[in-house]
């Protein structure tokens, strides 16, 4: 009989459930038969391989290896196939599957025993000799957790740590080009005082009520109204919900439009929160390269003709990390390929009432008449991130549904502080204090991209924002920016390091220089510091090479 | 050749990656041919149904059907088998198909074509004539978002709509004995408006700035001290988080613990937010009953024996909506199995302080040696739920996840309010509160608990909470609550209906009458209007007959 991995898979699930936990090499003789009987058609068809993806070949392996992990046609205990015989099988190098299966043993998901194989984790208790088992933290007086996270491989890797690598040992009162987020000397802390004064006077009990999962109407009315300044026709404010930011908006939408194992096209480099949710989702990320013109729309339409993209996120305006916009002609071929493909655009608009030229920009979301825009905006960068309250728009179509998911999710955000957030914006002080900080981080943006050709070696580049609060900046080879900040730090600046932004490995050139939380004087005191440091690591005579992109672990 | 279903699908999703997006009935012939050769022994495999489960038969197939199509081993446009040959293979009624089938075309996952077959939804264009398409609200200009939803079954249905059936006529100033919330009138408006004025008097920056994901650090140290009180042993602070509230502890633990088509338990009737959330994570629910004692741990542990379950969500203390708590022998037997059986128990523990009988109830936490209760609590229930302010506390084997997790899905709480509530607790105020409320609430669960057999008829039933908000009444037969409702809502008086807390289905015979939000001669007014209304309908000689619970849709 020629047996299926599907059908061996169900018998080993039966098997298991009847209390048996060990690996497949201890199994009944029969088992052990049926295992390797399983045929190379179906390794091959379940782990299929693109050969002319961008994705190194395995680091793709591993991404089937997990999906098929999660979707349980691999189950907990099972046996893999040996390294070599595997290779025959895919026809590829034997080193790629060797890469592959240590990639999932750090992540926790494989765990191999000498002269046994490799096994898939979890199931009964860990195997003493695995990674996750010597880890331990991950037990507790005998109740194992962490074979009881679902997908343990989706919750390894933390971007937040690859910012602030462990260790990193900071000096006081260090310059701080790192972060995304206003400068909180600038808070109109008065202004803010007396809203929520005012808004308190009446002492009406519905403030600290229970809310409607789509926000405060009188706030949705005036964030439709505020919209129209930046190009956006007349909206409907039932279209827009209030969340408590970008961040809520990717995770909303993660659970309507996506399903383990999808694609989702994102920018590279792009915003580490982002690609912490999508990593949560299981979701696979495709990179598509931003260039000073934004995302690169050739890229893009080349990875959705090969694959199902089932939703591209995209900060069109003052991308985060490298304050680029999409320019326009691009824009145009986006809007074009989103049409054709049906491919949802997630617009993140979250800094973009920051421009130091004069002119807001223009979101996409303004140009949409099909309704297939999701547009995200939030007021913690332009105001105070510590009330978590932002904004999606979206399509019609969209509007029950998102009122059950934010439902789901946590009701909704609270009624005082969008009140509170209310009142402010309605006092023209939102506009006022928008004017003062277009002024303040503008001449900040300048004194960056006045010191930086300065004290920054030949071969670096940077990006030249025209609004927002960071940029790009590439070091000449063969410099690596995780490195230069464990030096950096102690002496007094820190920066974000480009790995942080690449959720498929990659960017250990590239570094985030944030340009509005320090005066300028104080800026070019940080850039001065990092070009020295650059530059004495290019007199070393041995600096270590960058390994290759494509052979880092994803981050 | 014998082709497996795997390598049909995988045919059909090549297929339709390369622009094809029509039902297979249009396929060339050769693909028409594959799919007809998809072996009975394929398609028992993918759908086993469980002949000894509780689960009626036509709904475990639409469950079965559902998952297979979220796992994308049914592919949009897929044509599913006759019912005729489909009831043959598994051996079942061919009603039972017929059933299944047209529970999933309710829901938008498949459309049936007269003469064509049944198809399974989404790819390209839907098919005019298949009902979601006809639901219209889900194109806009020629963007058809509904095709995009990954599992459109997920969002369908809303048990808030339940709790409150569209058109529902509800008079002005109708008595409210419905929600799980405080009573606004009784909140210390005074207070807490004293309490911003101090927090805001430093004007602290930070005040308004990002927060760390697990919270401010004196809330959790006063969240871990209050916790003594209820009888858990000195705790680390470190294990707890501040979340916006139970409904977010739900969805974070989801997203870390369950996999779609993953068994849940829960109790029987529950909190409709609690499924919600639940159904959109695409799991299936195993709905334990709920007596006098509490959960019946003889039906959880034989729903554990049966098929492996990977969480238990549960109320032990008041539990809402029946408010009875759990007993002392079903409390040992519980922990016992959950950690026989590795059973997670999320013990949501939500208005535990408002006990009127002298006593707090002791949490699943305060005897939890192993590390297997994750236990969530809020401040919505006994202050203000418009703070939108609660905490988990984690084993602490979690609690590097806990932070990945709520940054992913929104980086923290506010850290204004949080620092609000934070001086609120140590003020005291928080206590003095409370003695108030349970005095309060106390007589008016006694004023609900005297109307009751004064105006309520024979054979009507009711539960005898201790503590909480609600209780939980059955009907006689053959009334049905939802009828009920519409009703008594135009005539003033607000309940829950049943069914919004049965997710499997269920439920018509019960309401959940609220008792702390109306001063007794308003619940004894109450009482009496539902009383009458009971009778009159009892009088009727044509009251239309309930149909069983297994025959209805899940709510």
């Amino acid at each position: 009989m020629n047996w299926s991995l599907e059908m061996v898979c169900s018998l080993l699930n039966w098997h298991r459930s009847k209390g048996y936990a060990g690996p497949v090499a201890d199994h009944p003789n029969w088992v052990t038969r049926m295992n390797v009987r399983v045929e190379k058609q179906s390794w091959s068809t379940m782990l299929r391989l693109e050969r002319d993806a961008s994705e190194p070949l395995y680091h793709q392996l591993a991404g089937r290896i997990r999906d098929a992990i999660g979707r349980g046609e691999l189950p907990a205990g099972m046996r893999l196939p040996a390294t070599r015989q595997l290779a025959t099988w895919l026809g590829v190098h034997r080193n790629t599957v060797v890469a592959a299966y240590r990639l999932l043993e750090q992540e926790g998901a494989l765990h191999s025993a000498v002269g046994a194989g490799t096994f898939v984790q979890g199931g009964g208790e860990p195997d003493a000799t695995s990674p996750a088992a010597e880890r331990g933290a991950a037990r507790a007086g005998g109740f194992s957790w962490r074979s009881l996270f679902r997908d343990p491989s989706r919750f390894e890797l933390d971007p937040l740590s690859a910012m602030h690598p462990s260790g990193l040992q900071v000096a006081d009162g260090a310059i701080q080009l790192t972060g995304a987020v206003p400068d909180s000397r600038e808070f109109p802390m008065d202004a803010f005082g007396e809203c929520v004064h005012e808004v308190l006077a009446g002492g009406d009990p519905n403030l600290l009520e229970y809310g409607p999962p789509e926000g405060d109407p009188s706030l949705r009315e005036w964030i439709a109204q505020w919209l129209v300044q930046s190009g956006v026709p007349s909206i409907d404010p039932k279209r827009i919900f209030v969340i408590s930011g970008s961040q809520q908006g990717i995770d909303l939408l993660s659970k309507l439009l996506l399903a383990p194992g999808d694609r989702v096209a994102i920018e590279e480099p792009t915003y580490s929160g982002a690609h912490l949710t999508l990593r949560h989702a299981g979701v696979r990320m495709v990179g598509v390269p931003v260039d000073d013109e934004g995302l690169s729309t050739a890229v893009l339409t080349e990875a959705c003709a090969r694959d199902r993209v089932r939703m591209l996120y995209t900060m069109p305006c003052f991308q985060n990390p490298t304050g680029v916009s999409l320019g326009q002609g691009r824009r145009a071929e986006l809007l074009a390929l989103a049409k054709e493909r049906t491919l949802p655009i997630i617009e993140d608009h979250y800094d973009t009432p920051l421009y130091y030229d004069g002119s807001p920009p223009r979101p996409l979301l303004a140009d949409d008449p099909d309704g297939m825009i999701i547009h995200l905006g939030t007021f913690s960068k332009i105001l105070f991130p510590g009330l978590r309250l932002g904004w999606i728009v979206v399509p019609e179509p969209l509007c029950d549904v998102m009122r059950s998911l934010r439902w789901a999710t946590d009701l909704s955000s609270g009624v005082l502080t969008q009140r509170i957030m209310d009142r402010f914006c309605r006092s023209g002080q939102l506009d006022e204090h928008l004017v003062r900080l277009r002024s303040l981080y503008g001449k900040r943006l300048r004194a960056m991209l006045q010191a930086l050709p300065n004290h920054f070696p030949p071969g670096a580049r940077w990006t030249r924002p025209r609004g927002g609060m960071t940029l790009w900046a590439t070091l000449p080879a063969p410099l690596d920016s995780t490195a230069l900040l464990r030096e950096a730090a102690p002496k007094g600046v820190l920066f974000a390091p480009g790995p942080a932004f690449y959720p498929n490995g990659g960017g250990a050139d590239g570094l985030r220089l944030t340009f509005n939380r320090e005066t300028p004087a104080r800026i070019l005191k940080g850039i001065t510091l990092l070009g020295e440091l650059i530059q004495a690591q290019l007199r070393l005579p041995n600096v270590e090479p960058r390994p290759e992109d494509g052979a880092l672990p994803p981050l």
